[in-house]
């Protein structure tokens, strides 16, 4: 039985988790005879979204204590993942990914990752570890890998963006999955493209399977 | 193509929907060739509780708006259901159907139903739409109807409650569906089991089929 970390940044799509990436990940997981384990980084949100208005709310909310909604209450802190007790590390989607786990979202091309996250993701990649990236959290992999090999789908701007930190970019449909087998880099397109639920089920389930074919047995 | 109105509590085990449920719910409607759309009532939660501590927190959050991040932004008030527009209705479960939806959380067999939940439940019944219930949602649904027959799979305290309301109750495991078709109500355990997100998406995947193949053609 592989035991995958999940990590979160939040539980709602404008400013944490996607939440159905984030659910259908862990249902990929179980359905792959797997188990996980949820972690989030203790740092505030970078803002609060009312998710109908899409406007700011004049609220502060935790990363962790939010994303614990995702996990039913089962879940750590960023601090304490431990590389070496798992087999893969999932980063589901949503903008969380681009505003709570790196500065995407507000910096573009130049942005940059949380530290506590590249460095996990670093000695994750050292150890051949294999490290999912869904939806928009492939920015992530290719700017802390550089060489990385990854896919967001089809959008050109964040494309072009992966290209300038000198990772490369393949386009991909409903549910494909880009293997960079070289790197352990393993991403799939989710919600970065107009998708239906069993569109983001196929590629979590995809991603979990392509994962674990490539883990060290 | 059916169409199924999907009835948000809020977005979190401890005071909204169970995420894990709601999220299946859609996806096993997607999965049967089927489409959605959410809704939940424009009031404030029963209490905001920390998903990790269980304690409450001093925060107010609207039951509708936290809703949206399970539905994506796209959720119409309670108010706003026309019961003649859709060919099913679902309730998620999760603490917030027995803290906002109802007050079974706090009353026990003798509680109140929402008021603008109730007259869309009797409507639904009237016009013979099947009504599902996940989880602990079901006690709504003894309470509402009296006569109906129910599962929350095997909780003793709950299921005698349910007898109390002049309900009956069928105990369940995992995946299972009591199919009270006299009065279309169709009920699955889910959570209220110790349960994986495989057992969820089973019994929510059950739960569709068995309302669509009680649907009127």
């Amino acid at each position: 039985m592989k035991k995958f970390a999940v990590i979160l940044s939040g539980s709602g799509v404008y400013d944490g988790s996607e939440i159905h990436e984030a659910t259908l990940a862990l249902l990929a997981i179980h359905n792959n005879e797997s188990e996980y384990q949820c972690f989030a980084p203790d740092i505030n949100q970078h803002h609060v979204i009312n998710h109908i208005s899409g406007e700011v709310m004049n609220e502060s909310r935790n990363v962790l204590v939010e994303s614990a909604r995702i996990a039913r209450g089962n879940i750590k802190a960023l601090s304490e993942l431990s590389v070496k007790d798992f087999d893969g590390i999932i980063l589901p989607g949503g903008f969380g990914a681009a505003k709570n786990l790196s500065t995407y979202a507000f910096d573009g091309a130049d942005f940059e990752v949380l530290e506590e996250l590249k460095n996990i993701l670093i000695e994750a990649q050292e150890a051949e570890i294999p490290i999912g990236g869904m939806c928009i959290a492939p920015v992530i992999l290719a700017k802390t890998f550089n060489e990385a090999t990854v896919t967001i789908g089809n959008d050109e701007k964040t494309a072009d963006d992966i290209e300038k930190m000198g990772s490369s970019h393949l386009k991909t449909s409903h549910g494909e999955v880009i293997a960079d087998k070289k790197h352990m880099i393993f991403t799939t397109p989710c919600y970065m493209l107009d998708s239906s639920l069993v569109d983001i089920y196929e590629g979590a389930n995809n991603l979990i399977k392509s994962m674990i074919e490539n883990m060290n047995q």
